[in-house]
């Protein structure tokens, strides 16, 4: 079943929003055998829409277009739709209600902008829109598909998860079989993940192996087809095996699973509990962990201590140990990690202090000089790291490593095996 | 000048690698004064490119193609682009000559797939790539301009950026000038900015507005055109002015500017440190001061006191206030801010406290209640809230809502001014 996308907005085509919207359904569709033949992107103007839409239909069997459903006047999707069909546009008195309500509840009164997100083409079937105020509708046209969806990332993956996938699924005629697997890495580079995965061969299994970096995590992606859903199923356990086999340790999560969630799950399962001392990442493995519904059960508390001050005041760093070694050093960190977890009583301590520039490099220590201590009951492993990057990049590898740490400290049997 | 886009390659409408092709060329388009009308991506199927590539000249007087230039054989623009426009293939031993030295240089032999890359359409003129084996080559058809370029980001953007922009600008025969404004609102939605700019008329400035919705902020676009550089200045600082009489207090940024940069600025100024102590955005709001280059300038600390035990041992909070009005209260929140500023011994202590999800809410407490407070050295404001939002967004909004509570303070002079 061939599909094509539209994506409209000015933000687009002008090159100031990256689209995501299409890269999303795109994969998603893909994942499910269906064939994207073709992605477009038009400004807000109702006839280049117009044209859109028609030349699309002439082509693919489905086609789903988003953006342009809001409450402004450069929002003109729903107007094209109708002009680019012949109908008429009504405006639906239930809809606007739910609209009204929604404001309503978080204590506003709707702004008469919005009675437009209740206007749609009389033939379309309104797609209900739970998490934003544009619903979504759904046209029919010589035997064809079209969706309309919102622009808005969030609003767009539900209603196309929800609604326009099932639907596409339940309408589609041939049975092809799919299935597959994200596995994220972290640790190892696209070209050594390459290198490692050269003998096992993804045609064996009727598989399509293809690489996506998300830094600083690479992921693996195996997509497996067939007619049988218990050989396609057979088929992803065994080239999954042979891909962990080659990777060995260096997966830390599949599909939707996040490093945090990980880490969340195996402080769970031991009732353990974690502090954490930042400098240099600044609170932001504080707020990655905090992201995991539920991590008050194990997360007690963060410290950014940012100044030399604070590292004394709140984490007990000797006043001299800063003075003679600075306070991006292996001792520090160890001190930062071991206070933090006296401190709290927690289980485990993590301390990280570093450079994330782009000032305070020296050349003994340039910018991306991180280190990083764990401490429980058994000791501390302390190591340091040479990260490259600006700001943003340096914060980031170093919260993904003080995570992974905390990962391995658990699958490792504890401070021995990470100071291995 | 209208421009269109076309890029080529199955790994893009297989949603499998994300577009930054066109976002980079668009952006840099629309800087310099063209129109970008289209961005079209097809798969590596001859017949679409060839189908893409006549529809784009019809509607554009430039197109720009990217992709399938490659010494494989799934890349097929050179032919689809020679059958569109009648041409023959004709190889070029001169270029084949540079790409065997290529590969000389680095001790390699030229692969015989490679001598496709030194084959082109009759009439192409061809743009040599110095950092790469496949060079790029232009087409003239009916007065128009066509452009065919290699699909690896790195050589794109130097052939772009080297050739085919310069010689977009010297054909151009409009000296049109553009000058654009992000301004940056919080604290309004969309269609409550739409509605409050009804009466600013852009055409009277040669201007259009744009809205982009970027959670929890809303931004407002405005570009100007116009023959005279002096004018389209003055039409962008007037309608500016409209738009923020109409917005007053609420833009916060302008164009590439953030939040958190705008009140490091507020505070380096007066030279004023903040302090700040979270619960529920559990470090986001450290993260984000601490994303700004020399945030250690005035950001001291941060605590993330996640536990009742660390809003006690840390903060000071009285042990018998959490208990009786519980953690996510407005005097709770109070004490947070003074504890934090009376141990950091900053100017401003910021106090976070609320229940961000999906767990923990009570009918009196909904999921989203958040109370924010800033303690100072002339008191201590303090506010609740009712956010709605799953928790990254509650995480979200929070975090915004309290960093503009220290740019408030500073531009209403005070607790006094946030009280009001």
């Amino acid at each position: 079943m061939n599909i094509e996308l539209i994506m409209i907005g000015n933000e687009l085509v002008s090159g100031e929003i990256a689209d995501t919207n299409a890269f999303f359904m795109a994969g998603a569709l893909t994942e499910k055998g269906f064939l994207v033949t073709g992605i477009v992107m038009v400004g807000d103007r109702e006839e280049d829409i117009r044209e859109a839409l028609v030349r699309a239909l002439g082509r693919a069997a489905a086609v789903i277009v988003s953006g342009g459903l809001g409450p402004t006047t450069d929002d003109l999707t729903t107007a094209a739709a109708a002009a680019a069909f012949g109908e008429k546009l009504v405006l639906h008195g239930e809809i606007l209600d739910q609209i009204r309500m929604r404001f309503a509840r978080a204590g506003l009164e709707m702004p008469r902008a919005n009675e437009k997100q209740a206007v749609f083409p009389s033939a379309a079937e309104i797609i209900p829109n739970p998490v934003g105020t544009a619903p979504g509708f759904c046209l029919r046209s010589g035997g064809k598909l079209l969706f309309f969806l919102p622009g808005v990332p969030r609003e767009l993956r539900h209603l196309f998860l929800e609604t326009v996938l099932p639907r596409l699924e339940s309408e589609r005629k041939e049975s092809l079989h799919y299935r597959s697997r994200v596995l994220k890495v972290f640790g190892l580079t696209e070209s050594a993940i390459a290198d490692r995965l050269r003998e096992v061969d993804p045609s064996l299994f009727y598989a399509e192996i293809s690489y996506l970096p998300r830094y600083p995590e690479n992921h693996v992606k195996v997509v497996v087809r067939g007619v049988d859903p218990a050989e396609v199923e057979g088929n992803l356990a065994k080239i999954e095996n042979a891909i962990r086999e080659k990777l060995e340790g260096r997966i830390f999560a599949t599909d939707r699973e996040t490093l945090e969630e990980i880490v969340g799950r195996l402080l769970k399962e031991r009732q353990a509990t974690l502090a954490v001392a930042e400098s240099c990442t600044g609170g932001l493995v504080a707020h990655r962990l905090t992201n995991v519904p539920g991590s008050s059960d194990y997360f007690e508390r963060g410290l950014v201590t940012y100044s030399n001050q604070a590292k004394q005041d709140l984490l007990g760093v000797p006043g001299e140990l800063l003075a003679k070694l600075g306070a991006v050093s292996a001792p520090v960190a160890e001190k930062m990690a071991e206070g933090v977890r006296l401190l709290s009583r927690s289980t485990l301590g993590l301390g990280i202090t570093g450079i994330a520039g782009p000032g305070g490099g020296t050349p003994e220590k340039p910018v991306g000089t991180v280190f990083i201590a764990l401490a429980g009951s058994d000791g501390t492993a302390v190591k340091g790291y040479r990260f490259w990057g600006d700001r943003e990049q340096v914060k980031g590898i170093t919260a993904q490593t003080a995570l992974d740490w905390v990962r391995r400290y658990f699958l490792r049997n504890g401070i021995a095996g990470l100071r291995k």
